[in-house]
């Protein structure tokens, strides 16, 4: 983890105290092999970005003093709309997606999605907190995603979608048949990605029926886990 | 898989025809879910695109016959030196690299990589070309990627890459102290990806003595298997 997320509950009664047990602090012992007086990057959940000072350190817990005055990094603004993937990637696309500052993640269904995937222990809340946790600290963000699950993907495309991606560029991605992915829109964008073996014509009719332009990012197919950097990095260049 | 690679040792004594047994067999009859008269993707390891039509198939093989007619998608003209990443990552990024059109990766030493990496079964050649077999199969490439273990940083940066990098665009991607990453370079590069934690400041000495300037993606920092296809989207848009 490049910075340390705090949470409300992290800090003590004292002013800019904090105190951190199990995996962060393991993770400090272990990785950062870290020591009383280090000084580490910590952001607060939602909130500003600073150092904390390690004060005591035991196999318990432990403590720092915190000082938080920088604002975390622009989000990107865009709403990613993600046929649910297998529940052994999901994880890391959760993680990807973060780290490249998706603040808005729609998990939806389509035919390509097996329905065994909706009952992986992955897919509940808390494990999708905890993978866009791992997510922030990688990129060194403080500002919590919101991860939507819609199971059904016509009530949602045709009665909830239009409203969510009003006003933005609504782009899908899809490897057939489709124009070049622009480069640097640069505001606001809804975007979809299909599942391994993509949306089916129906799906794509729908989607453009919402709006959705159909960009391909060349003859390529990649890996949901790659196309996604691929495409933010694209949308979204420096 | 979106495309079946075929060896030359897949070959029948009868022309046009191809036995495939294990990994290919099960994926056709339990992802693919094949039979007898479908028609697939196939490709010729470092050789043409067609089709391939199942003639027979059965628990211990498949038979088709294959028309081989078009030539793969062209490669990226770009040199990927990076830091040996921790075995549980070197598969994906090993695909990643490959699935986007890498043709030469060079794994380097770095003072962050574990010294452990290296034994890892991983960083096996046996290893390196399956993933590499299944970076080509998912992006639907025949042309396999060369790939180079330089075990000795200073030697390699010294004596071998600037003869390597001669007459390309030679970057180094360092989140810090950088200028942004370029856009659509388009022509041939050189590309050292550091590893996690960075390449240390002599590291990134040596390199700028090789000619290498520092780019950054921007504040965030990627895992490695994020920022490989982000960098290679900026490098190479379509």
């Amino acid at each position: 983890m490049n910075l340390i997320l705090l949470f409300d509950d992290d800090f003590t009664t004292e002013p800019g105290m904090v105190r951190l047990t199990g995996r962060r602090l393991r993770h400090l012992k272990e990785v950062h092999r870290a020591a009383v007086g280090k000084t580490l990057t910590v952001g607060h959940a939602n909130g500003a970005i600073g150092t904390g000072e390690i004060l005591s350190m035991d196999n318990n817990a432990v403590e720092m003093t915190v000082s938080l005055i920088e604002p975390p990094p622009a989000p990107l603004p865009l709403t990613l709309i993600l046929a649910l993937p297998r529940p052994k990637v999901l994880n890391r696309v959760i993680i990807a997606a973060t780290s490249m500052g998706v603040k808005r993640l729609v998990l939806i269904n389509a035919v390509r999605v097996e329905k065994s995937f909706w009952q992986s222990p992955r897919v509940s809340e808390e494990n999708l907190l905890a993978q866009s946790v791992l997510g922030l600290e990688q990129a060194k963000d403080t500002q919590l995603p919101e991860i939507l699950l819609k199971k059904r993907f016509k009530p949602f495309v045709e009665d909830e979608l239009p409203a969510m991606a009003r006003g933005t560029e609504k782009l899908v991605a899809h490897p057939y048949d489709a124009t070049a992915c622009p480069m640097g829109v640069g505001g606001p964008t809804t975007l979809a990605v299909g599942p391994e073996g993509g949306f089916i014509p129906y799906e794509i009719d729908k989607l453009e029926e919402a709006g959705f332009d159909a960009v391909s990012m060349g003859e390529r197919i990649l890996r949901v886990e790659s196309a996604i950097p691929a495409l933010l990095s694209r949308l979204y260049p420096l």
